[in-house]
């Protein structure tokens, strides 16, 4: 093990805020050394319980990170709050706004706020993400808040490392409960209804108990709903409540290590499937854009170009209905 | 090749509705049938013109894709409407109850409308939609109309097949530019400001021109904004009109046939992936299990436990910075 990369994890166990700065920007820009620095840290970590926040533009989710952050402070908490922007970066100096608000709000050193841009592809970002919460609860923050934007499958990736989910909605145009989406429907734990005084809050918690009713049950625990107004901090002790709750309810049912063993198998096949994408970029582009030619001037057909490229890569595929295990 | 396949693949060439439907039904259930009438149309495919329609919830989209229907109707063109859904399954009445409305909008037979739902992973669905476009485009449909709800990158996916992608946009509450994300604003080639008589469309339209003048430049293309207002069938013609400029500007720059071929780069990508992750989850649930699990309680880091994954697949991963194209 490489001596400065040990003397650094060292930095980041004891909760150095330069050396977990330095080593967030070193997980954003994909460099050699995280990979090394996370494997190091890597034991340290599963103590943190993690917080996802997701939810459609606007719908106040800052404020929320915000003003949750500010309550578990109240119980001496030590904060890490991570909020991933997927939005184009030529329009989103809003949202970094945001977040220098946010952190003003803070005097001191245990909230620690990160925000992180789309660079490079989406499921790069959601790995970054889930990289830096690993390296926020090896230096020592109790509660770590992943916080993103929109409500598609990349954010959806985003709050898979989550240990409790929660879908911000706000009742009015473009936002109805028809047009939630079935993935978010699945993650949420606890739908937080925010800006509730609003004039037709009531009828919107009507609909989405309507439409959680329909949903299929889950093992040990039903979605909650909880009414906020983060801008007027109401309902905040509330959904701390919930939250701690679900934390119980989770832990004795030992759902949480059952979540992590799937978040890993889902992350190990991801990995998987990256490697192989790169290889088949990196290693044979002439294979790929010869076929991908061929395919497109209808020379071949596309099922048979996939064979052809699996072949290429030296990958020996088994034949789907072959029995299982034999060769592993 | 089997010589039902071979009969059911003529009738499609020949434009019949019910093997048509039969083969969307295939597909959608995922049949090995599937596959291999897909595998036999393949050479009739490439012919049509595919237009792709996205935007947020209650855009409008559907009313759109209705009225371009009609228009191109008027012209004698076949259409083909392929809507896809990933909304929830248990609230997804309303927009089937749409299509049976958008059905009944033409009496004859030459506009073949087939809606899909969430089934199984987002993924699939792309892939369903994918084949979809390209059974129609056997079956002798001059125009196809990809539509989809949302804006997420599993919408991004399934509007990647079109040759020309309209992205609808509405000015109001939660579907501000600011919100627009960094893969919409890629993948727009004509921004429809549809329900343009509200009374804040024009600032809508001039945020929307200056985010775009923001945006790298794209070559041969600069991304127009039409306004329409769809339920008043107005600036259809215009709409279609940009669709015409945008085809001319795009087959003469032999765009198209560029744009396949990055099309096939992706999908055949797209499929080596699926291979292995059916690989790991199918043949070595075990080893899977094992490895997740000693993730999970730290007694493994999760980069030892993917190179471990990799070596189980009989995959030889070589070494990131090796010299390309010497094994393939």
């Amino acid at each position: 093990m490489n001596a400065s990369i040990e003397s650094w994890a060292e930095q980041i166990r004891a909760g150095d805020i330069r050396a977990v700065s330095r080593a967030l920007s070193a997980i954003e820009n994909g460099d050699e050394d995280a990979q090394l620095l996370l494997r190091t840290v890597f034991p340290s970590t599963g103590r943190a319980w993690r917080i996802g926040i997701t939810g459609a533009a606007g719908s106040g989710k800052s404020t929320l990170a915000s003003c949750l952050a500010a309550y578990y402070r109240t119980q001496g908490k030590a904060i890490g709050i991570i909020a991933v922007d997927p939005t184009s970066p030529f329009t989103g100096g809003a949202i970094l706004g945001d977040r220098i608000r946010m952190q003003s709000h803070f005097m001191d050193e245990d909230v620690f706020i990160r925000s992180m841009a789309l660079r490079g592809s989406t499921g790069g970002l959601a790995q970054a993400a889930a990289d830096a919460a690993l390296l926020l609860d090896a230096a020592g923050k109790d509660i770590i808040i992943l916080e993103t934007v929109g409500v598609g499958q990349d954010e959806i990736e985003i709050v898979r490392i989550a240990d409790c989910t929660l879908v911000v909605v706000v009742s009015g145009a473009g936002d109805e409960v028809q047009g939630l989406k079935a993935g978010l429907m699945e993650i949420a734990d606890i739908f937080v209804l925010n800006k509730s005084d609003y004039e037709d809050a009531g009828r919107f918690e009507q609909q989405l108990l309507f439409v959680l009713q329909l949903a299929p049950p889950r093992e040990g625990w039903n979605p909650k709903i909880v009414r906020t107004v983060a801008t007027e901090e109401k309902g905040i002790a509330e959904l701390a409540g919930e939250i701690d709750d679900f934390r119980e309810a989770h832990v004795e049912a030992h759902h949480r290590h059952t979540r992590e063993i799937a978040y890993w198998k889902h992350w190990l096949v991801r990995q998987a499937e990256r490697r192989v994408a790169e290889q088949l970029v990196e290693s044979s582009p002439s294979k790929l854009d010869e076929l991908a030619s061929s395919v497109a001037s209808r020379e071949k057909d596309p099922y048979s170009a996939a064979e052809e490229i699996l072949r290429a890569l030296d990958f020996a595929p088994r034949q789907k209905n072959s029995r299982p295990g034999g060769a592993v």
